[in-house]
C-alpha cells in the first residue's frame, strides 16, 4: 500500500523551492508551525495522522518520471531538477502524539529544517493531519455523548474517496470508536470489522421471515437482524422474535436487531418492550440512520433504548464542519546564524501568528491531577513556580498557580532527518486519547457552549510578539 | 498507482455473500440501481468517477493474504473462501457518462449481475461515484456563477485525505475548473498545474519588496504576486507596481496580483484602480479566500474586479453538503428464470425505490434543442409519440409532447464482465459536461431556488410501481 506521494503538493511549493535555490536562501533554517484556528462548534480537537505523516516524510523521493514531468512544465531550472534527484528530508520535526487533545493556536507539528525542505512538505502534512484530526475530533465528540465502546464507524460508502474511508476509519478509532465496517481499514490497522446484513438481503428472499431464517441458520451465534425493510413494528420485530425463538430452542443466543429508519426514540422503546416480553432482554438494539452527537444527545434525553450506534455519513465527512482549516506558518528563519522570528500580520487578531521557535506545555493541578491550562512558550524558556497565566488579549484575566505538574505536548519525531520516535500502535493511541481526555472536566468536553480550556502565551512569547507587532514585521 | 482495493468494502457485504452462497441464491441475476435523492440546495448533479469505478471492477481480486485475513475472522465457510480465490466480475454494468447532468432518483449506474457479485461491489462503487459526483457538482455550481475558465482548484491541503485531493481535483475539472494546484493530480490526469508563491515566500526575505523582486527575477513572464502579507493597499499593491515597472522596463509583461484575505470587493476595486493608473490594465486580479458560488455571486453583484478565482476548502470538501448520499438498491431479481421486480417501502414517499430493470431517457424540444424532461422507464419499453409526461405523485401535472428528440443516458460499460466502453479522456468528459449543460435553461442551473427539471416515470414503470405498492412487497 505504499504509494509515491511525493508530488502530492501544491505547484507553488515547487516554484518557491526553485526560487529559494536561485535566491541563495534554500538552506537557511526555517521553523514552520502547523496549527488550527477556532472554528464552529470546535471545543477541542484530537490530534491524528502522525503515523501517515511520518510515512510520507520517510518515503519522499522524486523518481525519474516525476523529474521529467516537472522539466516538461518549462518553469524550473536544471539546477533545481538536479537538486530534486537526491532530495530527502534532513531536518527536525516535533509533533504532539496521536490522540492528544489539542486546542486552537497550539502548534501540533513544528518543522525545523532547511527552508526549501520545510516549505515543500507543507501541503501533504496539512492534508494528512487536517483530515485525520478532523475525523478523530468528530469521533471523540460522538463517543463522549454515546458512551464507551458503543459506536461503530460505518461511513465508507459516503467518504470522500477511498483514503477518506480508510484513514477516516483509522482516525475514528483514535477518537473512541470501537470498530469499523471497513474491511480494508480493519485489515490495515488491526481494527475489529463488523457488519451483518442489508435491506438487499431481505429483498432477495421471497419474504422477510425467509430472509431472517436463512441468516439465522448461517450465523446462529451472531444473529443481528435488520428489521425495517417493510414495517418495523408490524413485521420486522415480530419476525425477528419468531426467528430468535427458533434459535433459542436450538441452544443459541440471538444478538439483536438493527433499526435503520424511522423515529428511533419511539421504535427503540417499542422494540425493547417487545423483545423483553418475549424473553430476549439480552438482545441488543443497534441503530444506524444519519446519527451524530446532537441526535444521540436528544435520544438519550428521550430515554431511547439503544445499545449500539452505527455511524456513517456524519462521522466520516464530519458533516457539520468538513474541514479543520489547519494552516502551516513560518515562525522563524535563520540568516547568517541569526534567528529572526517572523509574524504574519492581519486585521483580525485571531489571524496573527505566534512568532519564534515554540513548544506547548499542559499544566495540571497538583492535587486533582486535572488539566487546568495550556501554555505556548518559546523553546528553552523557563516556566516559573509560582506561575502566573495571563490571557493574551484580556490581560486582567490572570490565574496564579503556586504549584503544578507540567507535560510538554510536542515530542521529537525526526532529528536531522532520522526518525527518533517509537510509533505507537493504533490501539495505544486510542488508549492514550481516552486517558488524556479523562484529565479534562466534562464541561470542557461539552458539545455545545463548552467551558473553554485556557491556552495562554508564556511571558517570553508574549513580549516577543508585542515587539514584532509594534515594529510591524 | 494501482492499489488493490478489493477489501475496500463493508464487512456485511462479505457476510451476505457467504450467506447467499450457503442459501443457494448466489447466482440468481440481480439488478441494483445506484442513485441519489433530493438533498439540500442540490438542483442537478454532474456524474463523475466512472473511470475509477471501471478500474476498481477490472482489478477486483482477492489475494492470498486477503483470504487468510478473512479466514482469521472465523465467520466464513471454506467453500466461500474457495469461491473468493477466483472471484471476478462477470456481469453487466450500465452507467451515465462522466460529465452528464443528472437528477434525483435517476439510476446513474445499473448493475445486472449474479447476486453475490452485484452485492459485493456496492460499497466501493458508492464511495467512488458519491465522492466524485459530489465534487464535480460543486465545481459546476461554482463555475456556472464564476464564468468559463476562471476557477482553479486549490483544495489539496484541506481535502479529506490524499485521494480526496487527487480525485476531487479530477472531478472539479469535469465540473468546469480550468486547472489545479495539485501536482500529482495534474501529472496523473494531464491537468494544467498552477501556482506562484505563498506568504512564507514574502516572510523569508528581509522585506516584501525584496521578496517581490526576487520572484520577478526568477519568473519574469509569469509574475503573479501575493500582496496581502503586510498591508494590501499601503504596501502590497504599491510594491507590486514598483516591481511590475521594473519588469516592464526589461521588456516583460507582469501577470498580476493575488488577494488572499480581507474584503475582496473593496480591495479588488481599489487594486484595479491602482494597477490601471500605473498602466497595468492587463495585469489580472486573482483572489483566493474561502470562496464558493454564493460569495462569487455576491462579488459579481458588487462589481468586484476579479479575473480569476483559486478555490480550495469549500470546493474540495463541498462544504455546505459534504456527501451526496447516493444509495444502491435492489430493483429486480431472477428466480428460476422469472424476473421479480423489487421495491423498498418506506413511510416517506421519496424513500420508496423504483422497481424493475430500468433506463433513463432525456427528452429534448425538437425546435429549441433544449432539455425539457427526463423519463425513467423500464428497459425495452417503447416511448410513444406523442408523449404524455405525468408527475409521479401530482398526477394532474401533465405535459404532452407531439414530437421530441430523445437520448438514452445510460450506456453499456461492461457486458458479461468485459469492458465494452471506450473511456473518454478527462478533457473530453469536461467538454461533454459543458455541452450537455448548455442544453439546460439558466433557470435550471440557478444556485438557489432553481426551476426543477422534470423527472417522470414512464407509464410502464408507474403501473409496475403502483402494483407493487398495493401488494406491499
Amino acid at each position: 500500500m505504499s504509494r509515491n506521494l511525493t508530488l502530492l503538493t501544491d505547484f507553488y511549493q515547487l516554484t518557491m523551492m526553485n526560487g529559494y535555490l536561485k535566491s541563495g536562501v534554500a538552506n537557511e533554517t526555517a521553523v514552520f508551525d502547523l496549527f488550527f484556528r477556532q472554528k464552529g462548534q470546535l471545543t477541542y480537537a484530537i490530534s491524528a495522522g502522525l503515523e501517515q505523516a511520518i510515512d510520507y516524510v520517510r518515503n519522499l523521493h522524486f523518481d525519474d518520471a516525476d523529474i521529467q514531468y516537472l522539466r516538461d512544465q518549462k518553469v524550473f531550472s536544471e539546477e533545481f531538477l538536479d537538486y530534486l534527484k537526491n532530495f530527502k528530508f534532513t531536518g527536525d520535526i516535533y509533533a504532539v502524539r496521536e490522540g492528544e487533545p489539542v486546542f486552537p493556536m497550539e502548534p501540533i507539528v513544528v518543522v525545523k529544517a532547511p527552508l526549501i525542505q520545510a516549505q515543500f512538505i507543507e501541503t501533504a502534512l496539512l492534508n494528512i493531519i487536517n483530515h485525520q484530526t478532523l475525523i478523530a475530533t468528530k469521533a471523540s465528540r460522538i463517543n463522549t455523548v454515546a458512551g464507551d465502546g458503543k459506536v461503530i464507524e460505518f461511513g465508507l460508502r459516503r467518504a470522500q474517496g477511498p483514503d477518506a474511508g480508510i484513514y477516516g476509519s483509522r482516525a475514528s478509532i483514535i477518537g473512541g470508536c470501537s470498530s469499523t465496517s471497513n474491511v480494508l481499514s480493519a485489515q490495515m490497522f488491526g481494527i475489529a470489522a463488523k457488519g451483518t446484513h442489508a435491506h438487499s438481503w431481505v429483498l432477495s428472499f421471497p419474504s422477510e421471515l425467509d430472509a431472517f431464517r436463512a441468516f439465522a441458520e448461517i450465523y446462529p451465534d451472531s444473529c443481528l437482524l435488520l428489521v425495517d425493510t417493510y414495517d418495523t413494528i408490524k413485521s420486522g420485530v415480530p419476525n425477528a422474535i419468531t426467528v430468535f425463538k427458533e434459535l433459542r430452542e436450538k441452544g443459541h443466543k440471538p444478538m439483536g436487531i438493527r433499526l435503520d429508519s424511522g423515529d428511533l426514540a419511539y421504535l427503540s422503546k417499542k422494540a425493547r418492550k417487545m423483545l423483553d416480553e418475549a424473553g430476549f432482554e439480552d438482545a441488543i438494539i443497534f441503530v444506524s440512520n444519519d446519527i451524530d452527537e446532537y441526535l444521540i444527545s436528544s435520544l438519550n434525553a428521550q430515554g431511547a433504548k439503544i445499545d449500539r450506534y452505527g455511524i456513517g455519513t456524519k462521522l466520516i465527512t464530519s458533516e457539520d464542519m468538513p474541514s479543520l482549516g489547519g494552516v502551516y506558518k513560518l515562525a522563524q528563519i535563520e540568516k547568517n546564524g541569526e534567528s529572526i522570528p517572523k509574524i504574519k500580520l492581519s486585521n483580525s487578531i485571531e489571524k496573527i501568528t505566534n512568532p519564534g521557535f515554540k513548544t506547548v506545555y499542559r499544566i495540571y493541578d497538583k492535587e486533582t491531577k486535572m488539566a487546568v491550562a495550556d501554555l505556548i512558550a518559546l523553546v528553552g524558556e523557563e516556566i516559573p513556580k509560582p506561575l502566573t497565566l495571563t490571557h493574551e488579549t484580556e490581560r486582567w484575566k490572570q490565574m496564579v498557580l503556586a504549584d503544578y505538574d507540567i507535560k510538554e505536548l510536542l515530542v521529537p519525531i525526526f532529528k536531522n532527518g532520522e526518525l527518533v520516535y517509537d510509533i505507537p500502535t493504533l490501539q495505544e493511541s486510542a488508549e492514550y486519547c481516552k486517558n488524556s481526555l479523562a484529565l479534562f472536566e466534562d464541561e470542557n468536553k461539552r458539545i455545545t457552549n463548552p467551558h473553554i480550556h485556557k491556552v495562554d502565551l508564556s511571558d517570553g512569547l508574549y513580549e516577543l510578539k508585542q515587539k514584532l507587532l509594534k515594529s510591524k514585521k
